[in-house]
Protein backbone atom coordinates (compact mmCIF):
# COMPACT_ATOMS: atom_id res chain seq x y z
CA UNK A 1 0.00 0.00 0.00
CA UNK A 2 1.36 3.32 -0.78
CA UNK A 3 0.83 6.70 0.95
CA UNK A 4 -1.12 9.28 -0.93
CA UNK A 5 2.14 11.20 -1.98
CA UNK A 6 0.39 14.65 -1.35
CA UNK A 7 0.13 13.59 2.35
CA UNK A 8 3.67 12.10 2.37
CA UNK A 9 5.31 15.52 1.37
CA UNK A 10 3.70 16.57 4.52
CA UNK A 11 5.51 14.35 7.33
CA UNK A 12 8.53 15.00 9.56
CA UNK A 13 9.54 11.89 10.16
CA UNK A 14 12.46 11.09 12.75
CA UNK A 15 15.63 9.58 11.66
CA UNK A 16 14.00 6.18 12.00
CA UNK A 17 11.76 7.58 9.82
CA UNK A 18 8.59 7.62 11.91
CA UNK A 19 6.21 9.93 13.71
CA UNK A 20 4.34 9.29 16.67
CA UNK A 21 0.87 8.74 16.82
CA UNK A 22 -2.08 9.01 19.55
CA UNK A 23 -5.29 6.84 19.77
CA UNK A 24 -8.43 9.25 21.14
CA UNK A 25 -11.70 7.46 21.98
CA UNK A 26 -14.46 8.64 20.08
CA UNK A 27 -17.21 8.56 22.69
CA UNK A 28 -15.37 9.22 25.84
CA UNK A 29 -12.39 11.27 24.70
CA UNK A 30 -10.05 9.40 26.93
CA UNK A 31 -6.53 9.58 25.32
CA UNK A 32 -5.96 5.67 24.54
CA UNK A 33 -2.56 5.39 23.59
CA UNK A 34 0.41 6.27 21.98
CA UNK A 35 2.46 4.13 19.24
CA UNK A 36 4.54 4.83 16.16
CA UNK A 37 3.88 4.81 12.17
CA UNK A 38 5.70 5.33 9.60
CA UNK A 39 4.42 5.81 6.17
CA UNK A 40 2.97 2.45 5.17
CA UNK A 41 1.35 2.02 8.58
CA UNK A 42 -0.81 5.61 8.03
CA UNK A 43 -1.51 4.21 4.68
CA UNK A 44 -2.73 1.04 6.03
CA UNK A 45 -4.68 2.69 8.53
CA UNK A 46 -6.39 5.08 6.03
CA UNK A 47 -7.39 2.43 3.54
CA UNK A 48 -8.51 0.12 5.77
CA UNK A 49 -9.96 1.97 9.03
CA UNK A 50 -8.02 -0.22 11.54
CA UNK A 51 -5.32 1.33 13.49
CA UNK A 52 -1.87 -0.03 12.58
CA UNK A 53 1.36 0.91 13.85
CA UNK A 54 5.12 0.25 13.33
CA UNK A 55 6.42 -1.36 16.54
CA UNK A 56 10.55 -0.41 17.23
CA UNK A 57 11.26 -3.04 19.14
CA UNK A 58 10.04 -5.66 16.59
CA UNK A 59 10.50 -3.42 13.83
CA UNK A 60 7.39 -4.81 12.24
CA UNK A 61 3.51 -3.48 11.41
CA UNK A 62 0.80 -4.67 14.06
CA UNK A 63 -3.04 -3.74 13.34
CA UNK A 64 -3.95 -2.85 16.61
CA UNK A 65 -6.45 -5.77 17.98
CA UNK A 66 -4.90 -8.51 15.68
CA UNK A 67 -4.23 -11.13 18.30
CA UNK A 68 -5.99 -10.10 21.40
CA UNK A 69 -9.12 -8.75 19.64
CA UNK A 70 -9.20 -5.52 20.91
CA UNK A 71 -9.71 -3.34 17.68
CA UNK A 72 -9.64 0.38 16.62
CA UNK A 73 -12.10 1.45 14.30
CA UNK A 74 -10.66 4.64 12.84
CA UNK A 75 -13.09 7.39 12.02
CA UNK A 76 -10.54 10.14 11.84
CA UNK A 77 -7.20 10.94 11.59
CA UNK A 78 -5.43 14.95 11.60
CA UNK A 79 -2.02 15.61 11.17
CA UNK A 80 -0.54 18.55 13.82
CA UNK A 81 0.60 21.29 12.19
CA UNK A 82 4.44 20.60 12.67
CA UNK A 83 3.77 17.23 10.42
CA UNK A 84 5.62 14.77 13.45
CA UNK A 85 2.13 13.36 14.77
CA UNK A 86 -1.20 12.33 14.26
CA UNK A 87 -4.30 12.00 16.13
CA UNK A 88 -6.62 9.18 15.25
CA UNK A 89 -10.23 9.46 16.12
CA UNK A 90 -10.96 5.65 17.18
CA UNK A 91 -13.77 3.02 18.63
CA UNK A 92 -11.78 0.89 20.43
CA UNK A 93 -13.28 -2.58 20.95
CA UNK A 94 -11.79 -3.94 24.90
CA UNK A 95 -9.23 -2.54 26.50
CA UNK A 96 -6.59 -0.66 24.54
CA UNK A 97 -3.82 -1.25 26.58
CA UNK A 98 -2.00 -4.82 26.79
CA UNK A 99 -1.69 -4.58 30.46
CA UNK A 100 -5.55 -5.14 30.09
CA UNK A 101 -6.55 -1.48 31.28
CA UNK A 102 -8.82 0.78 29.47
CA UNK A 103 -5.74 3.03 28.25
CA UNK A 104 -2.49 3.30 28.64
CA UNK A 105 -2.09 5.82 30.99
CA UNK A 106 -4.50 4.27 33.64
CA UNK A 107 -1.43 3.35 36.38
CA UNK A 108 1.31 5.63 36.74
CA UNK A 109 -0.46 9.02 38.28
CA UNK A 110 3.01 11.16 38.30
CA UNK A 111 1.47 14.22 39.80
CA UNK A 112 -2.42 13.99 40.86
CA UNK A 113 -4.77 16.81 40.87
CA UNK A 114 -4.03 19.42 42.91
CA UNK B 1 15.69 20.93 39.15
CA UNK B 2 16.51 16.95 39.22
CA UNK B 3 13.55 14.75 38.98
CA UNK B 4 12.43 11.90 41.52
CA UNK B 5 14.69 8.78 40.77
CA UNK B 6 11.63 6.68 41.60
CA UNK B 7 9.93 8.49 38.60
CA UNK B 8 13.46 8.20 36.13
CA UNK B 9 14.20 4.49 36.55
CA UNK B 10 10.86 4.02 35.32
CA UNK B 11 10.88 6.45 32.16
CA UNK B 12 12.06 4.52 28.70
CA UNK B 13 13.59 7.59 26.84
CA UNK B 14 14.67 7.52 22.79
CA UNK B 15 18.10 8.08 21.59
CA UNK B 16 18.20 11.46 22.43
CA UNK B 17 17.39 10.93 26.22
CA UNK B 18 13.65 12.25 24.83
CA UNK B 19 9.97 11.25 25.54
CA UNK B 20 6.68 12.09 24.11
CA UNK B 21 4.12 14.45 25.76
CA UNK B 22 0.57 14.23 25.44
CA UNK B 23 -1.11 17.59 26.21
CA UNK B 24 -5.39 17.19 26.85
CA UNK B 25 -7.47 19.80 27.94
CA UNK B 26 -9.20 19.41 31.05
CA UNK B 27 -12.08 20.83 30.14
CA UNK B 28 -12.77 19.82 26.93
CA UNK B 29 -11.06 16.50 26.80
CA UNK B 30 -9.44 17.90 23.15
CA UNK B 31 -5.58 16.84 21.76
CA UNK B 32 -3.79 19.90 22.17
CA UNK B 33 -0.37 19.11 20.88
CA UNK B 34 2.45 16.45 20.90
CA UNK B 35 5.97 17.38 22.17
CA UNK B 36 8.62 16.08 23.64
CA UNK B 37 10.41 15.97 26.90
CA UNK B 38 13.72 15.00 28.66
CA UNK B 39 14.00 14.02 32.32
CA UNK B 40 14.50 17.63 33.46
CA UNK B 41 11.32 19.39 31.36
CA UNK B 42 9.37 16.65 33.19
CA UNK B 43 11.31 17.20 36.73
CA UNK B 44 10.16 21.30 35.91
CA UNK B 45 6.64 20.36 34.84
CA UNK B 46 5.99 18.35 38.05
CA UNK B 47 7.52 20.89 40.23
CA UNK B 48 5.81 24.49 38.42
CA UNK B 49 2.77 22.77 37.32
CA UNK B 50 4.02 24.86 33.99
CA UNK B 51 3.63 22.26 30.96
CA UNK B 52 7.39 22.33 29.82
CA UNK B 53 9.00 20.83 26.83
CA UNK B 54 12.55 19.94 25.05
CA UNK B 55 12.41 21.32 21.66
CA UNK B 56 14.30 19.10 19.40
CA UNK B 57 15.17 21.60 16.80
CA UNK B 58 16.45 24.25 19.21
CA UNK B 59 17.71 21.88 21.73
CA UNK B 60 16.31 24.09 24.23
CA UNK B 61 13.24 24.24 26.95
CA UNK B 62 10.74 25.79 26.74
CA UNK B 63 7.70 26.96 28.75
CA UNK B 64 4.12 26.73 27.14
CA UNK B 65 3.28 29.68 26.34
CA UNK B 66 6.64 31.82 27.81
CA UNK B 67 5.99 34.28 25.08
CA UNK B 68 3.09 33.82 23.41
CA UNK B 69 1.33 34.57 27.07
CA UNK B 70 -1.04 30.71 25.83
CA UNK B 71 0.25 28.67 29.50
CA UNK B 72 -1.08 25.67 30.50
CA UNK B 73 -1.85 24.86 33.63
CA UNK B 74 -0.68 20.92 34.62
CA UNK B 75 -3.36 19.19 36.64
CA UNK B 76 -2.18 15.48 35.99
CA UNK B 77 0.26 13.97 34.59
CA UNK B 78 0.12 9.98 33.71
CA UNK B 79 3.29 7.71 32.49
CA UNK B 80 2.35 4.95 30.11
CA UNK B 81 2.40 1.37 30.13
CA UNK B 82 5.95 0.96 28.70
CA UNK B 83 7.40 4.26 29.68
CA UNK B 84 8.11 6.39 27.03
CA UNK B 85 5.41 8.91 26.62
CA UNK B 86 3.12 11.53 29.21
CA UNK B 87 -0.22 12.45 29.24
CA UNK B 88 -0.64 15.64 30.85
CA UNK B 89 -4.44 16.85 31.44
CA UNK B 90 -3.97 21.13 31.49
CA UNK B 91 -6.29 23.88 31.48
CA UNK B 92 -5.12 25.80 27.92
CA UNK B 93 -4.48 29.70 28.04
CA UNK B 94 -5.87 31.16 24.76
CA UNK B 95 -4.87 28.96 21.70
CA UNK B 96 -2.84 26.17 21.87
CA UNK B 97 -1.21 25.96 18.79
CA UNK B 98 1.25 28.09 17.49
CA UNK B 99 -0.57 28.51 14.44
CA UNK B 100 -3.33 30.48 16.24
CA UNK B 101 -5.75 27.41 16.34
CA UNK B 102 -7.17 26.08 19.63
CA UNK B 103 -5.18 22.54 19.11
CA UNK B 104 -2.04 21.73 16.62
CA UNK B 105 -4.68 19.12 15.12
CA UNK B 106 -7.42 21.78 13.82
CA UNK B 107 -5.97 21.90 10.44
CA UNK B 108 -4.68 18.87 8.45
CA UNK B 109 -7.76 16.64 8.12
CA UNK B 110 -5.96 13.68 6.76
CA UNK B 111 -9.09 10.76 7.08
CA UNK B 112 -12.66 12.39 7.85
CA UNK B 113 -15.86 11.05 9.34
CA UNK B 114 -17.12 8.42 7.31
Amino acid sequence: MSLDPAIAARLKRNEAGLFSAVAQERSTGDVLMVAWMDDEALARTLETRKGTYFSRSRQQYWVKGETSGHTQYVHEVRLDCDGDSVLLIVDQEGAACHTGTHTCFDTDVLLAKP
